[in-house]
């Protein structure tokens, strides 16, 4: 954890155990700092495993390792290291995944690929593998942390440890699911990365619970953008323990398994929610809507092209209704939109409608919104039924000097 | 011209007049300012014209004009309106642009369709009619102006005025190119766009010049970004008076054509980077190439994806040699790339090379580099032929003062 905390940061919550997982932490000491940089994470036996990893061509070795692991969709245990991503390290950095998961499998006495492995933090130096070495027989010998520590341990740049939690009732049984995620830029200062974990003690089949995943990821952490800049590294990782006793999840046919998608989605959502709330610099939390899209995928590119706006983002930051600049954002998006159709609101008040500003537009009630930390805006296209909402951050002096100044 | 000039800034060059062109300024009033914000520029009979226009969805009813009157491909007269875009107006936005070309039209004595304008500033505020015609008599009126004159004309956020100019031997007869610009972000705080003019004295068919006109822009204005906004009206016009007597150009079979080609893709070369130098809060010109991509289109997408993150943006900004974050940006480009064999170097001194660090990686070089104002940053992927240059500029505060803080 790093600097002043967001504005915009939410409490950790209380979060309970997971039946089949046990945390712990210490310190491998990948940077010279006084903190626990080491997560652990034992899975029982049963444990099944899902996963969702960057689109980046340029993936860090241990993205590499999971998406392999993944498709056998068995887990023992999780490792994740903070303060050195291992990205960009060619063999050195295959070797220290390979000696960090074969130590930890010795130990467990399972396969190395049932060994999860993520790191975060500086591109381009190999991990230590001395250090991680030493680092998991020291975990492998602490007592069980909570969950509050494996959040604060994951982080490197977040400004506030993040965790959420949701329950669903599956075939008569209620289930639990925790979440913890760190991340504040894609790429924070020398630092990386969004790495999510969740831990359930549903019992879902692998292969179930990674189309459930994929279909939370969609509507959830690929709604978020911060500076639109993609890791070499973001992992969400999905682990349920089958502890709970409810009848397997298989199929959507399964009583429960909407249940549980909705809450695995909500999971998501508020786990991508708190990445935007410590957002490098910001200082706004901005959820944009388009409608009357063509397509719910041209919505979502549209919403994402407002997101990404330098200008948008400034003019939001600066609490200026400046509406020009979303009509800019949705013209250079590539999507079919007529300039006559579109109509945009910030919060409840609509400032253009049908191609130019509303009629005796009164700017009052939108400065009022403007000047609140949760800011919306939304666009109708007027040209079908297309839908998406996304959630980003504003852009602010916050942003550079994190990103710039942070050498001098 | 407002605020502190960029340091990137480059002295407005003497600028030779161009036969069959007459330039006058004059003041409508756009915006409550004491400078004058309407460019005239009258075309002897027999000017070719040819021009490109912004790919957003949304483009203004000036663009909307140009793109129909350009098959004709005759022009004799160009206004220029700074301090409102006339973007996102609706009719009456269509109906400011029919009175500006009806009025120009009558009393030139030419059709309507003959008649280029273009606009500049605050989005969706109707270019007020009668202000414009007040112009366009004012101006009818006004002495001939010079270069200098129009370029601080058609300026709005601009920091300093830009112009170029260059020749060609077309035919044994020497034909000279003069091209003024503006812009300074995609879009700046109210106002907007980069807008380019170019005159020549030498004989050049419509189609021909609009062939040429299209291939000097994939190269140069095509390969500028400073914020990845698009603006709603961004055009350049290119003008061919026929007054230099070569023999008129229609092909690349004719002599001289290839020699007029390298000219007027020099001379957008030179606009476009001028608009780079005067980036909102610009402190740092950056060209970025990158080789042995998979295809030139592929080299392109790249090396916009390095010029648009912010994080590369940042780090300049910042005189920082993080190359992981061009590593980062690479990977999000969604290009064919392969991590082991990517190589990157800042100015001459190679960084990373077939997918980690150098050996024995010395900084200095490249800090004394990143020192400078001019800042290079080459890639090869390794895997094939394509190439790409793009230039952008470092994301400083000052971008985001002028962006977020103007109403403060």
């Amino acid at each position: 954890m790093s600097g002043p905390i967001s504005p915009l940061a939410s409490p950790f919550p209380d979060l309970p155990p997971i039946g089949g997982v046990h945390v712990a932490v210490a310190r491998a000491g990948y940077k010279l700092w006084e903190r626990t940089d080491l997560t652990y994470v034992a899975l029982d036996v049963g444990t099944a495993v899902a996963g969702v990893t960057t689109q980046s061509k340029c993936p860090s070795p241990e993205v590499e390792w999971c998406r392999k692991a993944l498709p056998l969709g068995r887990a023992r245990a999780l490792v994740v290291n903070a303060g050195n991503s291992n990205a960009f390290t060619g063999n050195r950095g295959r070797a220290a995944v390979e000696a960090i998961t074969a130590r930890v499998a010795a130990n467990v006495g399972c396969n190395p690929s049932d060994v999860f492995v993520a790191s975060t933090g500086v591109i381009g130096v190999p991990l230590p593998i001395d250090k991680a070495e030493a680092g998991i027989d020291a975990v492998l010998d602490a007592p069980e942390a909570g969950w509050l520590d494996a959040a604060q341990t994951i982080g490197t740049t977040d400004t506030f440890p993040k965790g959420a939690m949701t329950t669903a009732v599956v075939g008569g049984v209620t289930v639990t699911l925790v979440g913890i995620i760190k991340g504040s830029g894609m790429i924070a200062p020398d630092m990386a990365t969004m790495l999510g974990f969740i831990f359930t003690d549903a019992a879902v089949e692998a292969p179930f619970l990674q189309s459930m995943l994929e279909a939370a990821n969609r509507e959830t952490f690929s709604c978020i953008t911060v500076d639109g800049d993609t890791s070499t590294s973001d992992t969400v990782l999905a682990f349920a323990t089958a502890k709970a006793g409810n009848p397997p999840l298989s199929s959507f046919d399964d009583a429960g398994a909407d249940a549980f998608q909705a809450a695995l989605t909500d999971l998501c959502r508020q786990l991508a929610h708190l990445v935007v709330r410590d957002g490098e610099g910001a200082s706004k939390f901005i959820q944009i809507t388009v409608e009357g899209a063509q397509s719910d995928s041209s919505a979502h590119r549209i919403a994402m092209s407002i997101a990404n706006s330098p200008l948008v983002k400034t003019a939001i930051a600066g609490e200026d209704a400046n509406w020009g600049r979303v009509v800019m954002a949705v013209g250079k998006a590539g999507e079919p939109a007529e300039r006559d159709l579109l109509s945009i609101r910030f919060g409840p008040t609509q400032v253009a409608q049908q191609g130019l500003a509303v009629e005796d537009y009164d700017e009052a009630p939108v400065a009022v919104h403007l000047k609140g930390r949760e800011i919306e805006i939304g666009v109708d296209l007027g040209l079908g039924e297309g839908r998406a909402t996304v959630w980003t951050c504003d852009l602010t002096h916050g942003y550079i000097s994190i990103n710039a100044d942070y050498r001098s």
